[in-house]
């Protein structure tokens, strides 16, 4: 038995009892019962996997996983593959996007090399995890190997454990980085539902209609060449997946098992959630989907694992930066359970007052 | 010419130079331009208001305005008038749902006693700004006098100058209490709009369908009997709205007239935005809003002020919690403009290293 096949039979359960109390305790607050929405849930989910009703988020950490893909050799990118190097380095720089975002709510930033088309300095201080400089073109052959895929899914386990050695984490964001990398994200949850490539396509970073068309085609003709099983998560990865989809697969998987709440980001983050929930179903029990993203296919892989979005900012930029706007109401949501009075509690207070 | 009058034709513009170079720079950002959707309209619009690409928000205050109605005779809510007095002493205490998300967001909560049917101690550190203990019921009589409702708004615009003399205010959150008083929210969107209360009312705490039917005759039937004037946003405040309404709408002119960017909460607090930008369109500029609430006449009213909202997490609480949450987004806003790095700006970073 590999490393996967025994993690993802050892997931542990969330806490039941707990779960009921943190609903009972929302409901019994001094405010009309369900008016926090969404963060009601959240919040008792939350303590149900901390087994506390009073959960405290210490440290955050987002990890950006990066790859390049050989698919972008069919122009389904506006951008060169050159610059998911180029951001790697600037998210090391912290100068990035998800940079600036992650500090705002208090959460580090750790990059993955995945599979990304260029030699790191061995001493830049990312997680240097890469499976091979880049899938292949999966429009003329398979993205990569199973062993291979199996491989990008255990670093990604590695990596909770090696970040969790350290010092415990109390809650993970996963954010991606690969030039073309919405086009194996579309077709994951198309091999998925069975739905027609055209409508789980986007624009990625600004394909006009003409492109996303192209893209489509691209994409319907790979699914009809390799037929991924949609019962078998590893050959749908291996097939039209990505090194960094599979590294935020393991992630989840790891942070499941380490029973430390996970944050998806948009489409390519819940690609890699998608592989993680069909491997290992347990796992979305640790799952919260940070943001819906404006991008065809998103919805969809949505409404696939059940999950609600906290955020709808129009987003599409990845890298983990809707993961770490959310980290902030689910930060709010640990409070509202924890600190606001019931009302017996207020009655209390009143009488010693 | 009376204080509200003088205000309202001090409005200073925004900076239209600033809100420019805002959208350039965010323009080119080291990623896909528009990526990071209605966060990029918030961040340029808050350098306009402020006049600098490098908005720094350090203080923030919600006020929440509570308001007793003589409507509530009607049956028109679930809790009893009592509570807006019990609600006040538990903001005051600490322990609402207002004081635990300001807390986590960062900013102070101060409650303003517009209208509450008690007599507070003068010593409690609220604004003492009591109009009258309670409107009227609508149902029957008019709900304020039209110098009342007046006075209501005056007061809003001194609590801004009383707390921005202390020390300046950044940001500013609307919140209320009231027992009763989605009742005058949807009274009023329905008075500006024109469209049927059947379609504008909701289940505020919680009635059941009968209950909200019964509560939109009641509207339906206070319209028609005092027919407020569209035109006249006193007239309609001062016929089916609130004290803590008129104080809110107070606060969103003050507010406008010091330049501060001010974030609005839901029905009600919306229902206040309506009145205030209905009598001073430019006040809109300075406003922000915070949450797409669950409550039926919401959206009308976002569409009415052609408000996008930053959050939709199903609240229906109010208090100010819709706008508390909405502070992260929006301080995070400043923090993507101002820190994220331009394409020009890496290159130059990457030359010098």
């Amino acid at each position: 038995m590999n490393l996967l096949e025994r993690i993802v039979k050892e997931i542990p359960p969330t806490d039941r009892e707990t779960l009921r109390a943190s609903r009972e305790r929302l409901r019994n607050q001094a405010r009309p019962a369900g008016s926090l929405g969404l963060l009601e849930n959240v919040a008792a989910r939350l303590a149900s996997i901390c087994g506390t009703i009073d959960v405290r988020l210490k440290r955050k950490v987002i990890v950006t996983c990066a790859g390049d893909h050989g698919v972008c050799r069919e122009g389904v990118s506006l951008f060169p593959s050159d610059v998911t190097r180029q951001m790697v380095y600037n998210f090391v720089a912290g100068g990035a996007s998800i940079n600036v975002m992650a500090r705002h709510a208090g959460a580090e930033v750790l990059v993955a090399d995945m599979g990304v088309d260029w030699d790191f300095e061995p001493d830049l201080p990312i997680f240097h995890k890469k499976v091979r400089k880049g899938t292949s073109n999966f429009a003329e052959e398979p993205a990569m190997t199973y062993d291979e895929a199996v491989r990008s899914i255990e670093a990604g386990i590695e990596i909770v454990d090696e970040l969790n050695q350290k010092s415990p984490v109390h809650l993970l964001g996963t954010g991606d980085m690969g030039i073309g990398n919405t086009s194996p994200s579309s077709a994951i949850i198309a091999a998925f539902s069975g739905l027609p490539p055209s409508v789980l396509t986007g624009k990625g970073t600004g394909l006009d209609d003409e492109g996303v068309k192209k893209k489509a085609k691209v994409i319907e003709k790979a699914l009809a060449l390799h037929r991924p099983d949609p019962k078998n998560p590893l050959d749908v990865l291996a097939k039209v997946g990505g090194f960094e989809i599979g590294g935020i697969a393991g992630l989840i998987i790891g942070a499941a098992h380490r029973k430390i709440p996970v944050v998806c980001d948009g489409l390519i983050a819940t690609a890699g959630a998608l592989i993680a929930c069909e491997l290992c179903p347990d796992a979305n029990r640790y799952l919260f989907s940070g943001h819906r993203s404006v991008e065809a296919g998103h919805a969809y892989m949505l409404k696939h694992l059940g999950q609600e979005p906290l955020l709808d900012l129009q987003f599409r930029l990845g890298e983990g930066t809707g993961a770490a706007m959310a980290m902030e109401l689910i930060d709010m949501a640990t409070r509202i359970l924890s600190d606001i009075k019931t009302f017996e509690e207020v009655a209390i207070a009143d009488a010693q007052s």
